[in-house]
Order: C-alpha cells, then structure tokens, then sequence
C-alpha cells in the first residue's frame, strides 16, 4: 500500500488521521450495537444522541449561545444559495451581498431568481484580490440582510474583520474558513458551511442560525427548506446523512482535543505563514491575493508561465504533495491547508517551494 | 467485540457485509490514491469515473436506455417531494397523486406547497392496507403526472403492476423497494429513491429522468433545483456526497455480481415468503397489508396485545434479530426485508415467529 501523500485539496479535503482510523474501526460494528452506523436507524436512542451531542458540541467550539440552533443538512453551501432567501429575503424587500470572489456570486446570482437581492459591494474589478474595507460597503438598514462569502476558496482572500452592520442580520458563508481561527461567531445571525474542508466529510453542511431570526421563516414554503421546522424537528426531519454527522462529530472532537479554536488558529498561522514566507522570499513566485487579505486556508500564486506551473506541480506531486493545481479559471497554483492539514505538510511544501526556485530562478 | 446482528431496520438499513469489508479495507488510501475517498475531489478524473461508472451500473441493472439520465442527488425523498413539482408542476396544470400510504401522502402535500396537485385515489379509508386497481384512479389526460409511491414502508403494502395511464407522465418514489425486482423501469419518466433501504447508505437519492422530460424544466429555478441542469453537470454541479456515491457504487456491483435483478427478485420472494407463511400459520399474529397487496419488503402484522408486541420484540433482540419495532403511529412489528438482508437472517426471524407462537398461541 504506498503511503497516504500530503492532500492539498481544495475541498473535499484531507481529514485527521486519527478520524480516519477510528472510523476504519468501528465501520463494522459501532460500539456493539452490532452494525455499521450507516446501518442504523436515524429514530434510534444512539443516533438522536449523536446528533444532540454533535450540536453541543459545535455551539462549545464555536462559542455560540444557547440563542442559536444548529442544524445539520444536506444539498451542500449551493442549496444555502437558495434556502436563506426563501427564507429571509420577502418579496417587498432587498437583500446585500458582498461579492468577493466566485462562490460570492453565486449567492447572489440565486437568490437573484428568488428575490431581488442587491450588490453591497464587489471587488470584481480587482479580479477578487482583496477583501474590501467597511466604508466601501453600500448598506441600508432596510436590507433583509447583509450576505459575506468569510474566505474565497478560488481567490484565497479572507475577511480579517467582522463588519458592523448595526441591526440588519448578518449571514455568511463559511464553508472555506469555519472553525479555523478565534472569531466571534455571535456577530453573525446565521453562518453555514459545507463540511468538506474544514469540519468532516462531504455531505453534510451545518448551518447555526439565531432562534430569534427563525420566527421571520414563512409558513407556506416546501418542509424540507423550512429552517423552523428543520430545527424543530432537531435536524430529523427526514432521514439525515448520518454517516457524515457521525463523521463532522468525530472532527469537532478532534478539534476541541486539540485545544480548540484557540490552538487551531496558532497552527493554521503559521502553517499559511510558511507558505507565504516563501512566496515572498522567491521572484518565482507571484502571490495573487493582496497582502492584507491574505487567506490562511488557500495560499494561491503563479509562477512566470503555465509551463513553469505545470514543471511545479508535477515535482511537488513526485514529492507526495498533491491537490495544488490552481482553480480552472484562475490557473497557477492553490494549496488548500485547512484545519486538517498538518504543519510537516506546509513545512514540506515550503521546503520544496524553496528548493524550485533556487533551480529556476 | 459484540457480533453482528440481523438488522430488520426500515432505514437506514442493513448493507452487505462484503461492501462493508471493501470499504473498511480501503478507508485510509482509496486505491493506491494516497488518500480516502472522502478526501477525494470532485473534480479529479478518479472520482468523476466513480460517478460514470455508477450511473452506467445503475442502467445496466434497472434496464433502462439511454433515453435516461440518472442524478445522485442529495437531500432524499424528502426534498423530491419538492423538486418533482418546482420542476414539472406549472400553475395552469395539475398532477395527480396515488395516496397509498404516510409519505405518499407527504409527497401529495409537499406538491401542494407548490402548485395545484389532487388526489387520483386514496385508501386512506382502508388505513392504507391495499394497493388500488387501475380502474380506481381517477386520471385526466391533462396531467402533468401521475405520482406514486411504489413500496409503503410504514404500512406493508407494495404495488404488484405498474399502471398504464397512455400519454401522462409516471413519476414514482421508489425508496423502499428500487432495485429488489425485475421490473420494466421504462415505464416511468421519472423514478427517484434515497439510497438507504436497498442500494446504499443515507445521503444520496438517484434520480432517473427520461431526457425528453428534463426539457419541460423552467428556467427560473434556483440552479440546486433545476433538474436539468444537474443532468448537464453530470450530478457534480456542487461537491456531491463522495462517500455516499462511492458505497452506492459498491452496493449496485454487489447486486450485478449476486445476478441482477432477476436473483436478487428471486431471493426476496422466498425471504418475505418465509415470514408471510409464519403470520399465516399462527392465529397469534394479524397480518396488516391485506393478501395481495403484501409488500416483499416490509412486513407488518401485529400481536393481540402492545405487551406480547413487545414481549416478542425484547425476545426477538436476544436472538439478534433487531430493529422490528412497528412505525410510531402504527404500532405492532415490522420486519424490514431489503436487498441486504440475508435468507439466513429471515429463516431465523420466522423460526423465532414459529417458536414464540407455540409458547403464546
């Protein structure tokens, strides 16, 4: 069996080792209940606990009140494009978005065929390099609400602050940067993610949501985009995917016995530092995000021709250093570090960055 | 560690146990890929194979042509409540709806969230224990489509022939019974099944869509929604549950190399058989599902009081056989029979069946 590489994947992505392994473990036979848990019925004693637990255990990480619920759901960050405006964008109002990359475009390009969502503010003409300022964005507190995109995977920029939009919702999506960093999640009124880069497996996203905005959700919508009555039915609803919560609970744990956002956030630092230092030592490399925008989940650049690009990634792969072809748009290179990424693997990566450019430089 | 059990869930239910091997065995390195497949991107030639090959697997075996796009979908049956009507419901139309059992009648007001569906025939008068005959449904030419529920998992009873209704469109929820039967899956436009019952884990649906249907899909739908558009995508329009697909994938081999649909029909015959001649030699258990509308794989009849039900339930577990607890609003016993269930593990419920009779009749 050759050896696992370094995954730099851009989501879904690598997951802790440890996971991994207990999943290998018990996949037969979970803690004697004599099955698989994805044999098991989600009416089950065992599983009801698991999702509560998974819960709990997200608003602990997190930091978020017990003014939240946490919901686990399928159809990926994609299907969010639709559900927060179905359920909080009404017809006689608007709706902000900051665009600020690919995936922040199309949230607003969705809920643009529910409502009529407006562009608070966008840095396409900087083709998405930087994350803008608060005094570019264009907010009126008649909006429904503010909609941010908190890391742009393709991009790699990442908002650095919290805009303080007083008394309009804030929501976000957080697929590329949740539970990455110390941050205060009780600025945001409903944040989702996608599991696959940070938090676990794809196939499952979570979405925390303030109990107080889910009394503004209409009744005459479909059930199973109805966020009160999915958090009223504890995220059973209908049959979960329950191998993927089981999965998210086993790295939220993970996550917590690794110290937790705070000790995270110090590793992820200087994991994206490594990267960064070489970019910036070496003319080969030309980062593409403006520096005060930086993403500590995607480091993106170039280098001087797509044959270099090519030359570059074909070395790393050699070296087990895998997943680091740029996004299809924007060509050159991405590595994806997100909490599951080791610092060997950034070290390594850094180390061969270093070594490629004092060849061809 | 506690062996397995025979696991009589309705779902998410029993899988075979070689396909449990085979992902226990490649979970930390898919392949010689160096990685999990949960860590696998979407858009790498590896995984889009998976996602060809399963929905050439799934054609092969059901029989149907290339007239039909098959979608891995998320969300459930649940969310195709939704979807079938958003995508093929227009306002000035109407769709008629079999309420044969709890989520067929779901299915009927989950449409008519969205538009004008009515019911073609109900045997909500008969608790939902037959299936109608064709001469009982009410159909107009002017539908849109005529839905049903192929197989009711809460009530026992499955639909023994598929209705001619010239010119409407057949769409049918086939979550509990798709794939255990020879059966001409060319006469539906549309038929869609979450995976967990008889092909695979929770958190993937299949979609199969007559390609001639997906051009009546309007444009304005949100993208997540738009069935036609996720046929152009090849199901991957947003990261698709990667680990889900990949066991669904290893669950239909399983059914092609245990001899299709024919054997695979075969052997649910005989395994439901097993139990159905158990309940009918033994005045002590009331079938539910009247005679001939008996479903091959739910198997619902109860005792003459809630204590010897759960007497028989706590006795059954003993022996290993669990997960027979009748639906909540039901009560009684419910035997879930799927592809995956072993003839052994029905010899030995009905051997149980015969036994507890003798002591209690």
């Amino acid at each position: 069996m050759k050896e696992r590489v370094y995954n730099f994947n851009p989501g879904p992505a690598t997951l802790p080792l440890p996971v991994l392994q207990q999943v290998q473990q018990e996949l037969l036979n979970y803690r004697n209940s004599g099955m698989s848990i994805m044999e098991m019925s989600h009416r089950s004693k065992d599983f009801e606990a698991i999702v509560h637990e998974t819960e709990a255990l997200f608003k602990e990480i997190s930091g978020i009140g017990d003014d939240y619920r946490v919901l686990f759901l399928q159809g990926g960050a994609s299907q969010q494009f639709a559900l927060v405006p179905m359920n909080f964008l009404p017809p006689e109002k608007s709706a902000a978005y900051a665009v600020t990359g690919n995936f922040a475009k199309k949230a607003y390009q969705e809920a643009a065929r529910i409502g009529k969502p407006r562009v608070a503010v966008s840095t396409a003409d900087d083709n998405f390099s930087r994350i803008p300022g608060l005094d570019e964005i264009n907010l009126s507190p008649e909006d429904a609400y503010l909609h941010l995109t908190t890391n742009n995977t393709v991009y790699g920029t990442e908002w650095h602050y919290i805009p303080d939009i007083k008394g309009v919702p804030l929501v976000a999506d957080m697929s590329s940067d949740i539970l990455s960093r110390p941050w205060d999640y009780n600025k945001f009124d409903l944040f989702y993610a996608g599991a696959q880069k940070n938090i676990g497996p794809a196939g499952v996203v979570v979405v925390a949501v303030r109990k107080s905005l889910l009394e503004k959700v209409p009744d005459h919508l479909p059930s199973i985009f109805n966020y009160r009555l999915l958090a009223e039915k504890d995220s059973l609803y209908n049959t979960p995917p329950n191998f993927a919560i089981y999965v998210l609970k086993l790295v939220l744990e993970w996550i917590r016995d690794s110290g937790g956002l705070a000790a995270i956030g110090k590793t992820n630092k200087e994991k994206a530092g490594l990267l960064y230092e070489a970019i910036d030592a070496h003319d080969l490399y030309t980062g593409f995000a403006q520096k005060e925008s930086r993403s500590l989940m995607n480091v993106t650049f170039r280098l001087p021709s797509e044959e270099l690009d090519k030359q570059f990634i074909a070395e790393a792969a050699e070296k087990g250093l895998v997943g680091i072809k740029g996004y299809r748009t924007l060509g050159g290179i991405r590595a994806s570090i997100y909490n599951a990424m080791t610092k060997k693997g950034c070290e390594l990566l850094a180390e061969f960055m270093n070594d490629f450019a004092k060849k061809h430089g």
